[in-house]
């Protein structure tokens, strides 16, 4: 098909979209421009909304419209114990298990030296910091029990020991695979049973 | 998942995509806002400028960056013939098919009542006045061999009869489903040999 120039732009652009290829991205541009133009105002405001408004939380990078999220800034958790997981959806998982009542850090991600993610683009100097500054008695580290998900609980482990806290694992029974596909009471039992890391053997 | 407010109105604004339901537009609002906002940034800027500089073609209702588009303000063409189609792919197969050489006028659709789409939605008062202008020897149809295709072009005869000006449809062997899934061959020799309509029996 030929498409005009601004028409050949939004459908390049489109394709940012997870799971969108060219063709996909033509048909969508098509009815966008064709077909809804109410519906694509719509997206564009919702999109400069979003853009401008939602921001992540400084504290444990969780989508957020404030400085905090709605989970850092709740005093009837305990700010003292972090558990830090890969994706939001991760820390969904665990809150729907009701096996935790501290604070998270979502890597968003884990360490991927061949994408170019590393350290930095997971914050996780930003976690250090916070762990330095005391007042933190536990990190649980939550990562998927792949091997990408090992490879960054290694990491980070070698990076908080140093730092005198008590740093846990899940227990058994989540270490085969992502959390999410994990049950609640799985879930649950795993972070209760957590397993301290000992230093010495690392 | 739990989402802040406006994560939760760009999630419903994706999905005026077409083939996007919530699941992917939850994927799609995390990947632009986690992880691509240079992406999302582009997006937002693209949809601004396609809605504000693409229009309809006020000929064809093709999608234009100008008043006419490249077709309709081509002076290599034959402006006295008009063919009918549903959609720009059914105009890019007759292109490409080499069988014409008039111009076009794009329904962007097929008569649905069901949909509420009825005459105005598809611009046919616009081409009629076109036609009661004068100027035009031949109106070929090629609206898909498809029920729906088959109503619209009925309804296009009894409009157009009265007004004195040939009236055509495409010769067998594109009558068997969507033009686009028609080789060039086929499509080419059913343009050239294309029925002239007889009002005396319709
Ligand atoms: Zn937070
Ligand atoms: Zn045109």
């Amino acid at each position: 098909m030929s498409f005009t120039p601004l028409t050949e732009q939004l459908i390049e652009a489109l394709q940012v979209l997870p799971g969108v290829g060219s063709r996909s991205a033509e048909r969508m541009a098509l009815q966008l421009l064709e077909r809804d133009r109410t519906g694509a105002e719509s997206l564009t405001r919702a999109l400069r909304s979003a853009l401008d408004g939602v921001r992540q939380c400084e504290r444990c990078r969780a989508l957020s419209e404030s400085e905090l999220c709605t989970l850092c800034s709740d005093d009837d958790r305990d700010h003292s114990l972090i558990c830090v997981v890969e994706t939001p959806q991760d820390r969904e998982a665990i809150e729907l298990s009701g096996g935790f009542r501290g604070d998270y850090f979502i890597l968003q991600g884990h360490l991927s030296p061949i994408d170019g993610i590393g350290p930095e683009e997971l914050g996780i100097p930003q976690l250090i910091d916070r762990v330095r500054d005391g007042g933190i008695q536990e990190v649980v580290l939550a990562t998927n029990a792949t091997m990408e998900g090992e490879a960054t609980a290694h990491y980070l482990i070698e990076q908080l020991g140093p730092l005198g806290t008590a740093v846990s694992r899940l227990a058994q029974g989540v270490s085969r695979g992502e959390l999410g596909r994990v049950d609640s009471g799985t879930l649950s039992h795993a972070l209760t049973d957590r397993k301290q890391v000992s230093f010495e053997h690392d």
